[in-house]
């Protein structure tokens, strides 16, 4: 993984691909599906998501405030769902869907070495969790497999069905 | 348009389509680009989204706390780009970029005939747009055209550039 100025964080996330959360408390680590998230500011890059009571990662984020946002290309798809099917509560995903986990080096929450790209994320506004289980994220330090050259990504249409990265179409504009 | 479930909503905002969000006050329609939106609950469909003070739409849902969020498919892109890179306080937008404004149901702000999809929206929250210009909204009534069998979005990857929806795929999951 390489280092990836925090500037271009937006420019993976704004697109809206399914991602991976992990995180780590007391030295257990885990990981969810998350589709429910998107840019709040561009630099810092802020980051809002939601993450629900009903997930086994929402106590591990509210009481830890880190977490790691790693993303998967379209390959892992049977894994993302795999992942999405089943809790950390009674499961090591790391260990059951073959995911790699990697030191970070701002947060305790693993990144995914099969990702391209990795988040080291620190929440940093909590006000909206109890109503909407809303959180407000900080990207502190980016990651990026540069020997991913053009990963297609995933979007969640609803029970696994997935549109995946097509065509790349570029039009004139000044706006970020 | 036909009247679409509220509960299908999420299935149309969460794979991260950039989207037109009109309002109108007392009497001024106007329409941004948004990229920046995320599902918060999926019935009654709750959607997270940032309009920044920076743009002339932010006072007008402020104020009415009401709007539509309109789904263009691939064929706008350019006009996509061309209201996001001019202001509604100079310009006409819909006249600008020849939209078809057509009357919503349950809001002031009009629906978007050359968009498949519209989404009347009213603001539900209003605690995070001082500090992160996160509005809240809750979509009241959502409408889909039967003559745009399947669309195909676009994903901003920043500068204009969009990747466009590509190939399905379907993977056995129970979660929605």
């Amino acid at each position: 993984m390489k280092a990836l100025p925090l500037g271009e964080v937006y420019q993976l996330l704004e697109p809206g691909p399914v991602v991976l959360l992990t995180t780590s408390r007391q030295g257990h680590r885990n990981v969810m599906t998350m589709s429910w998230h998107m840019m709040v500011e561009f630099t810092p890059p802020l980051v809002a998501c939601v993450v629900s009571v009903a997930d086994f990662s929402h106590a591990a984020l509210r009481a830890t405030k880190e977490c790691v946002i790693a993303i998967p290309d379209v390959e892992l798809a049977h894994k993302v769902v795999g992942i999405g099917n089943c809790s950390g509560a009674d499961t090591d995903k790391f260990a059951a869907f073959e995911l790699t986990p990697l030191p970070a080096e701002a947060v305790a929450a693993p990144l995914i070495a099969e990702c391209f790209a990795n988040l080291e994320c620190k929440v940093v506004n909590t006000r909206l969790v109890e109503s909407h289980n809303l959180f407000i994220l900080e990207v502190v330090k980016a990651w990026r497999d540069p020997a991913h050259k053009a990963p297609k990504t995933i979007h969640h249409q609803g029970f696994g069905r997935f549109v995946v990265d097509g065509d790349i179409i570029q039009v004139p504009s000044r706006m970020p």
